[in-house]
């Protein structure tokens, strides 16, 4: 087993099989701020009567997924919550989006965020998201260019998989292909899309051989969609070499499941190594999912997506009821018998700035082994937690330590 | 832009002009430890309301400039102030003396900080401090050096500045010049200096050529002196070669400005490329051309001594009024319109050791964006705080945040 320094020394992690359970219920963009009229975050503003009674029976304390002062992405953040160190594994949204839709990359593959362009008679953009077709749209379109489209190189290889609305995911195999490209987007309309190029100022061989291929195929896809009503263009939106992460089994001994209902964050857990055996499609089918499946795995991430969306749109209320429901999950995830319950975000989403954010994140753990934590579960009684403030990455080692899963390091 | 691993990940800067002005108050030696009589610390007896008052709108912490356990020199605690890792970007006392003096250091240079020493007729050391000269008389003596002495080689230049009293700062400029050399400074008197060499147990080539350019510059320096009355002789203590450090503005794109009544202070400011605008007669000074240039630089850097200096002395009640007095500039520091206010200390000085420690320092971080603090500021209260303990150098990285000038990381 390989585990990274200086987080957890080799050799310390059991064999499958032993130790206990863990489950790891992320509520995005857990972490707030107090709302101007009301004093409170909306952690502490939500009846929260099950965390409540597990936070006396727990260890507290706040966690940086990044580093003090760094606003995470959700990549990022729950690679950190996995266990792994955001800034040695980087993720671009190209591979997040590949590895959303179940695409099986593997190492060298270079994946292209698209996104499917309204074009006029003349080439220029008149909408950057072709009016958002419908998913059945878009896949008659992506069906058209896989079978139209010859690259015409022996070793090069594409992929191209529909995501959701006009996102499309283009995946490019083949030896040296490199990332380092400037997105073909204009960011506008009234223009034509950018021509495919390396960043400035970067020379890379593996780049250039990209730009070649992507010119080609976007030369392309625009003879055949001459023809197309409205989806005539593609924009690139971000690129990503594909490196492969040693997976959670190896680092951690983890058979691991994700359940969530987007897809982008399926993909963050495949790429370290988890299973994603199911697409629900609300937050209670992931959850029965996972009660379903719950002792087939060692490992269960559970994604809730509501107060980091409640958070972006500014609706402290919403984000008060979405964690009011996360909140009555707390029992049934308890009745399925984990040894380790983890609750915590992936960052915080303070509804008063409408974005993610770099303030620390509150975490409970909840394990036979825990120390008696707050009568309360939020941001200020999470300060006097016994964890204090941490690096969310070593959330995972607590965890496996909580499960009886680490050996004692030395003599 | 060029960041430093791990504290935040490249290309997170927001340029220049983005964002909002940040202002670090630093209150020298702020923190301390409880007098035995009053049973409180220095910051806990003073009456501080307008710190008091901020608390409870900021982020409150602790933080170890160094790490923990470790005592830092000013150098050190206001480089990890800076963002800088105090271990990774070492400075040498003569690169801070000649940074202090306005002297404009290249990489590569040589700095060493001499002086003036009384010698009897036998050359042995009488004062190490030569009486402590007046600054016209040690400038006297400067002059005359400066205008005697030949070195005889045509790639080294030296430069020679009277810093304060006794203390005189030469700089090698030259090629391949090293900085491990032993002090020449006895630390007593009744022997002569002692001669120049490379520290024990060093092989350095270029150390070795230093030790060569020193003693030549000795030996002139004791024929010119040699008629002298009192200043006979050159002491060194404390050599550096200056590497170059990168600059605020290149790592986190901020015209930054340093208002310090003490040369040292605007010295480690320059080195990061600050600019020290003025050279104030008294900390009123300092503030009130900080308040003149306000928005003319997106950092400032406020600098007051008189914690530290008074701790030093042993003084506690004259911490107590020292730090009181900075308190009376929160209001006006204020009006001035930062984004975002960081008050802290370099280090600890707690009167009751005389000398700095390695204590961790209470931090005071207000912006629109901080949670709620506790109704007072001081070391207890900042235990409870929601920023916990952390390194000092993450300190600048929360600045940005919360000024709004870095990105956020991966998608």
């Amino acid at each position: 087993m390989s585990l990274e320094p200086p987080v957890i020394p080799d050799d310390l992690v059991l064999p499958p099989g032993a130790g206990g359970r863990i489950v790891l219920l992320v509520l995005d963009g857990l972490g707030g701020l107090p709302d101007p009229e009301r004093g409170m975050t909306a952690l502490e503003a939500a009846r929260t009567p099950h965390m409540d009674e597990l936070a006396g029976r727990s260890s507290l304390g706040l966690h940086h997924p990044v580093g003090p002062g760094v606003t995470p992405g959700s990549g990022p953040g729950h690679l950190a919550l996995f266990g792994y160190d955001p800034i040695r594994y980087q993720v671009g949204r190209g591979a997040l989006s590949a590895l959303g839709v179940g695409f099986p990359l593997r190492a060298g593959d270079v994946a292209i965020r698209l996104n499917l362009a309204a074009l006029d008679d003349d080439g220029r953009i008149t909408d950057r998201r072709a009016g958002r077709p419908t998913d059945e749209e878009a896949l008659r379109v992506v069906e058209r260019l896989r079978s139209g489209i010859q690259l015409g190189w022996p070793d090069v290889e594409f992929f191209l998989e529909a995501e959701k609305d006009h996102r499309v995911v283009l995946v490019f195999r083949g030896a040296g292909l490199g990332a380092l490209l400037r997105d073909t987007d204009p960011q506008t309309t009234g223009v034509p899309p950018l021509e495919p190029a390396v960043l400035p100022g970067v020379e890379d061989a593996a780049s250039e051989r990209t730009v070649t291929v992507l010119s080609r195929f976007l030369d392309r896809a625009r003879q055949i969609l001459a023809d197309e009503p409205v989806i005539r263009g593609l924009l690139a939106r971000g690129y990503a070499r594909y490196e492969g992460f040693p997976s959670v089994k190896d680092r951690f001994g983890l058979r691991a499941a994700a359940w969530a209902r987007y897809p982008m964050y399926r993909g963050v857990a495949r790429l370290v190594g988890m299973e994603a055996p199911v697409e629900p499609a609300s937050d209670e089918e992931a959850l029965a999912a996972m009660e379903a499946a719950a002792s087939d795995f060692d490992f269960h991430f559970l994604h809730v997506k509501g107060p980091d969306a409640r958070g972006e749109d500014g609706d402290f209320e919403g984000r008060v009821a979405a964690i009011e429901a996360a909140d009555a999950w707390i029992p049934r995830i308890m009745a399925t018998g984990p040894r380790v319950l983890l609750v915590t975000g992936d960052h915080s989403t303070p509804a008063l700035m409408k974005a993610h954010s770099w303030h620390s994140v509150p975490v409970l753990l909840h394990s036979p082994f825990a120390r008696a934590g707050a009568a309360v579960f939020h941001e200020t009684a999470c300060r006097s937690g016994d964890l204090g403030t941490l690096e969310g990455r070593h959330l995972m080692t607590l965890a496996l330590a909580h499960a009886g899963r680490l050996a004692k390091y030395g003599a």
